[in-house]
C-alpha cells in the first residue's frame, strides 16, 4: 500500500452516495466537531509466514483527543455503550460511574491493549505529573479489534513510542481513513476495513450541532454487506460464506451538543442502528463498543473543582432537541463504515493472507443500477 | 374495517419480498415456535370527536403465552432489553433478576397498563390460587404503546374481561395481524401500524431451531420508512415530516432453542438491528422494549423445585451456534414490522383522525423498480 | 392497633440510639427535604380466617410527592437502583432512560400494583388533562412489598379512591410510621414492620444539604436483626428460623442537593449499605428497590421546555461534595428501618396470624448493655 | 516487614471473633474452594523521598486461578458487579457478555494495570499458543487499587516476570494475607490494609457448598471502622478524619456451587452487604469491584465445544438454595476484610509515609468489652 494508492480511492460521498438526509460537516469527519484531533501510527513491516512474536506486522494505533487542552485537568462528559461485549476494552466502568473522559481515547489491535493502556498512563504522567502523587490516578481508555488475519498479534508491536507519536501528531482537519493506524490490519465484510469517519449537522433551529463518528471497522461477512440499502454482498458473491462473524467494531462519537453522560449514552445506543444499516447482525464474536463524548464548554468538568457544584447548560430531553442528534448519529455511523470500506486499500499480511479492497469498479455500477447514485 | 377487508391485504412475503436469506417457518409467525399461543381482544366503538374517558374507542390487548401448561408452576427462561426506555412496562426488573417469565405476556395501549396488570394478576390467581396465599406472588408482564392518535386513552377501555378473553382465546396457528388486539389504534411510519409477526429457522446443522418475533409497531415518521433497503418513505413523500417521532415498538421474541436469560438477552439485543433496517432511529419519545423467552423443555423452570439444582441443556456461546439465531432474530424482526404495515387496514379514530393503510398499490411497484421483487 | 398505642412507641433516637455520626434534620424524616409531602391510606378490616378475595384486610398505600406543584409539568430528576429484583415495580425503565420522575411515587402491597398504577394515571389525568390527548403519556411509579402474612392479597383492596385520598391528604411535617399506609400489613425481621423514615444534613461547608429516606420495611429473619451493630436478633432467639427470607424493602431517597440522574443513582446505591447494617443479606425472595429524586430548583425539568437546552447547577463528582451525601444516605437508611421497627405496633391479621411489635422492653436493655445507649 | 513479624499477627477468628453464624471451611480461605490457587509477588525496595518513576517500591501482584487446568480451553462461569466504579479494571465487559472467565484473575496497584494486562496475555499465549493465531483472543482480567500513599506509582514496578512468577507459584492451601502481593502498598481505614480471605460452607441439606472470598482492601477512613458491629474506629480516634475516602476494594468470590453468570452476579452483589458491615459507605473515589466465578465441573465451559449445546446442572433460583450462598458471601466478605486488617503489618513507604498496623492491643480489649469476644 502506498499513500498514493490510498489517495486514489474515493470516499462514499465522492462517488455520489447520499446516506440519509442530513448534511455533513465541512470535512464529513469527526474533526468537524471543533477541537477534536485524531492521530495515527501505522506499523507495517515484514511479509510471508507468521513467526509468532516477530511478524509480519500489520497493526497500529489511532488516538482521538476531545480537545487540545490538558484533558485530565479539564475533563469532558463521556459515556459508553456495549452492543456486543466480546471485546477487551479498558476504562469503561469509570466512564459509566463518573460520566467523564479524562485523556485520549486509543484504538488498537486486540493484543496491544495492555501496552497501549500503559502508554496512556505514561502520557498522563507526562502531562500531569501530579497524577498518582498528589492527586488521584488516571483512567486510560482503550478499544480494540482483532487484526489476527493479517498481523502477528503475539508480537504486540504497538509500543509506548508509537502511542505517544500518535498523540503528539494528532491534529484536526482531514482524517486519514482505511488501512491506517489501528485500522492497518482490520477487515470488514471480507474486504479490507479499518478507519472511517463522517459527520452530520443539525439545522440551526435544532441547535446547529455537529455529530462526528469515527469507526474502527473489522466485522461482518461478505454476504451481509449492504450499501445504502442495496445488498451488495449478496450481489457480489453467489455462495454464502460459512465462516462465523469474528470481527468487531469500535465507534467513537463526538459532538459539540452540550450533553452529559445520559444524553451521550442515548446517542451511543444509536450506533447500533447505523451499524445495522450496513448489514451487520453483531455476531457472537464481535466486540461492538461505543464511546461518546461532548466537547461543549457548557459541560466541561474541571479536575477537583473549587466549588461543590458545577453550572451546566444541557440539551433537554425532548424529541425536538434529541431526535436530530439521534438521526445524525445513525447517519454518520453508516457513512463512517462505508468510508472505511471505500478508502481501505488491499493489504497482504501474515502467511500472505490477502484482504482485497472493496471492488469499487463492481460496486459503483451496482449502486447506479439500484438508483442510489443518480448523476 | 371489516375482516374481509383485512383478509385482502397481503403479507410482505405474499407480494414477493424476501427479507434476509434464511427460511421462515411454516406460518412465518411466532406460533411456529411450538406451543406458543397468541390471543387478541379488539375494541372498536364510537366515532367523531374525542370525549375523554368515553370514546371513541380504538384499542385492545394482545397476549402471548409461551406454552399451554400452567406458566406459574412451569416457568420459562426470559430476558428483557430496552432499546429506548420511554415506556411504561411492567414486570421487567423481576425478569432481569430471575431470568424467568411466569405468565402470559400482554401488550396494550399505554394507559391501560394498570388495568391489564391487574387482570394478569386475576388470571394468575384463577389458575394458581396458591399465589399470595401459600406461595409467592406473581410477576405480571405488560408492554404498551400509545394509541393516542386514534383512541380515547383516558377511558382505559381494556378491562379484565377483555384480557381474560384474549388469554382464554389464545391459540397457535395463523396470527391475526395489523389493526387487531393491542395493534388496533397503533400507527407506524405515519401509516396504520399494529401487530405483525414472522419467523426464521436455522439449518439443521446449526440446531434447526425456530425464532419467532411478534411486534406491536407504533413508531417512525413517514420519511424514514425503508422496505428491504428501498427508501420508500422518501419516495412516497417529497416533503419531510416536521413532527418528532412519538411512537414506540414492543418486540416479543420466542425460540425453541434452549437458551437461558443471558442468551435470550443476546437475541433480544438484535431486535435493534432488525428495527434499524426498517429506517427507525429510535426517537426520543419511543419506548422500544424487547421481551424474549425460550420454550425448550431443556430449560424449563419449575416453581419451587424439589431439588437444589436443575439440569439444563443450553446453547453454547459460540458463533457457530449463536450467529444463526442472531440473524434469525434480525430477519424475523424486520419482516414482522413489514407484516404489521402490510396487513394493517385504514382506521378512522377519535376526532376523525385517519391512519391510512400503507398504499401497497404505490409501494409494490417501487419495490419492483428497485429490484426487490423479481417474480 | 389504635393511634394512641402507636403514639406510645418511641422512635430509635427517642430511646437514645445515635446511628452514625451525622445530624438529622428537624423532623428526622424525608419531609425535612423542603417540599416533600407524604400521604397514607390505611385499610384495616375483618378478622379471622382468610377468605381469598374478601378479607381480612391489612393493607394500604403510601405516596411521596417530590414537590407541591404540578409534577407532570415540572418534573424532578430521578433514578432507580435494584439491589435484588424479586419485585413487581412500575415505571422504572422510563426513569432510567429519561432520569425524570413526573408524578407521585406510590408504595403498596404487591398485588395492588395494577390498581395503584391505574389510580396514578387517573390522578395524572385529573391534574393535567392534556396527558394522552395533546401531549405524551405519564409514567406512574409504584413500588410494592408482599403483605401476604397478614392480608388478603387476592382482594387487592387498595382502590382508586384510596390512592387519591393518600395523595390529596399528603403533607409535610411529621410522617406517620410503622403499621400505616403501605406498611399496614408488612413484617420485618419476624416482627411487625412497615413505614419508617429518617434524615441527615451535611455540614454547611459541604453544602448543608438534606437527605431524607423513607422505607417500606418488609424483610429479614429474626436471627438477622442487628441494631447499631448489636446482634439483637440472635440475642432474642436461641434457635434459628429455618424459613427463607421472603420479604422486600422499598427505599425512597429525597434530597435538596442538586443532583441529576447519575448522582441520584450513586446515592441510591448506598441504600444497600444502610440496609446491610441492619443485618440483611437481601434474600432471594426480596425485592429491594431504591427510587431517588432531587427537589432542587436548579435541576427542575419542565415538560416540553421552550428552549433546546436547560441550565442546571449540579453537585460536582468529587469526594468533598459526594461523600457526605453518601454517608447521609447510609445513615438515614439504617435509621429509617429502625424507626419502622420501633414504631410499628403488633398486628393480628388473616388466619389470626400475629406479627408482634419489636419487644422494646427487651431490646432497649440490650442496647444499654452493649454500650449503644449510654445515658 | 519480615515473614516472622507477619506470622505473629492473628487472624480475626484466632482472637475469638465469630463473624456471622455460618461455619468457615478448613482454611477459612478462598482456597477452601477446591482447585482454587492463589499466588503473590511482593515488591519492596528503597526508602525515603519519592523519586517518581524510581521508588520507593511498595507494590505487587496477586493472582487467583479458578482451577489448575488450562483456563482458556476450559473456562469457568463468571460475573462482575460494580459497587462504585472509580476504578480501572480490565476484562469486565467480556465477562458480562459471555459469562465466562478464561484465565487467571490478577490484582495489582492501579498504574500497573496495563503491564499486568500485557503479562496475562503473555501467559495466555505461553499456555495456549493458538490464541490470536488459529483461534480467538484472550480476555485478561485485572483489578486494581491505588497504593499511592506508600508506593512510587509512576514506576509501574510490576513487570511481566513478576506476574508470571505469581501465576507459576500459585498454590492451594494457606493464603498469605496482609501486606503481600497486590496488598503490599494498600491501606484500609487509615491502617495498613491489603489481602484478606475467608470462607463459609452451607449445611449439607443446602448443598454443602463452599464460598470463598479474597479481598484487596484499600478503603475507608479511620472513624468508619466497625468490627463485628463495634464502632472501633470512633472509639480509637476522638477526632474525625477530614480526608475524603480515596481507596478502593476488590473482591474475588469463588464457589463450588454450580452457578452460571446470573447466579454468580447475585452472589457478587452481596459483597456490598459484607463491605457495609465493616463501616464503609463506598466513597466517591473508591473502585469497589466484585469478580465471581464457579469451579463446579457441572458448569465448566470448553473453548469452542464440539456440540451446539452444553449440559449444565445449575443451582435453582430458590430461597432454599440461594439464601445460604448469599449469607456465606456476606459473612466471608466481612471476615476477609477483617483478616486483611488483622494480618497486615506496619509499612513505611515513600516519603517515609507510615501506615500503622491495626493496633490489636487496643482493639481486642474493645471487642471483649462489647461482648464480641467472650472467652
Amino acid at each position: 500500500m502506498s499513500e498514493a494508492d490510498e489517495a486514489v480511492r474515493p470516499r462514499a460521498r465522492d462517488v455520489g452516495l447520499r446516506l440519509g438526509t442530513m448534511d455533513p460537516g465541512t470535512l464529513n469527519a469527526i474533526t468537524d466537531v471543533a477541537g477534536v484531533r485524531v492521530g495515527h501510527t501505522t506499523l507495517i513491516s515484514g511479509s510471508g509466514p507468521l513467526r509468532p512474536g516477530h511478524g509480519p506486522v500489520r497493526t497500529g494505533v489511532t488516538v482521538i483527543l476531545p480537545h487540545s487542552g490538558n484533558l485530565f485537568r479539564e475533563k469532558v462528559p463521556g459515556a459508553v455503550h456495549v452492543i456486543n461485549g466480546f471485546g477487551k476494552c479498558m476504562g469503561q466502568e469509570q466512564i459509566e460511574e463518573l460520566g467523564q473522559i479524562e485523556g485520549p481515547i486509543a484504538l488498537t489491535g486486540t493484543m496491544n491493549v495492555g501496552r497501549v493502556t500503559d502508554a496512556l498512563i505514561s502520557y498522563g504522567i507526562r502531562e500531569s505529573p501530579e497524577i498518582g502523587v498528589t492527586t488521584s490516578t488516571i483512567n486510560p481508555v482503550v478499544g480494540e479489534c482483532s487484526d489476527a488475519t493479517l498481523n502477528d498479534m503475539h508480537g504486540r508491536h504497538v509500543r509506548e513510542e508509537h502511542v505517544l507519536a500518535a498523540i503528539d501528531g494528532a491534529q484536526g482537519g482531514v482524517v486519514a481513513e482505511g488501512a491506517v493506524g489501528a485500522g492497518t490490519g482490520m477487515s470488514a465484510f471480507g474486504f479490507k476495513g479499518g478507519i472511517g469517519t463522517a459527520s452530520r449537522i443539525t439545522v440551526p433551529e435544532r441547535g446547529g450541532w455537529t455529530v462526528g463518528v469515527l469507526v474502527l471497522a473489522n466485522f461482518g461477512r461478505k454476504e451481509q454487506l449492504v450499501i445504502d440499502g442495496v445488498p451488495v454482498g449478496r450481489l457480489l458473491s453467489a455462495e454464502l460464506d460459512p465462516q462465523p462473524e469474528r470481527g468487531s467494531i469500535m465507534f467513537i462519537v463526538a459532538t459539540d451538543a452540550p450533553l452529559l453522560d445520559r444524553g451521550l449514552k442515548r446517542l451511543a445506543r444509536r450506533c447500533a442502528h447505523g451499524l445495522a444499516r450496513t448489514g451487520s447482525t453483531s455476531g457472537h464474536g464481535s466486540g461492538d463498543y461505543v464511546i461518546a463524548f461532548s466537547t461543549a464548554e457548557a459541560v466541561r468538568i474541571p479536575h477537583e473543582p473549587e466549588q461543590l457544584t458545577l453550572r451546566h447548560e444541557v440539551v433537554a430531553d425532548t424529541g425536538r432537541a434529541m431526535d436530530p442528534l439521534f438521526q445524525a448519529t445513525v447517519e454518520a455511523t453508516e457513512e463512517a463504515i462505508m468510508n472505511a470500506l471505500f478508502r481501505a486499500t488491499t493489504m497482504v499480511g501474515r502467511d500472505d493472507n490477502v484482504r482485497e479492497a472493496l471492488p469499487l469498479e463492481l460496486v459503483i455500477p451496482m449502486l447506479h443500477e439500484h438508483g442510489r447514485i443518480t448523476d
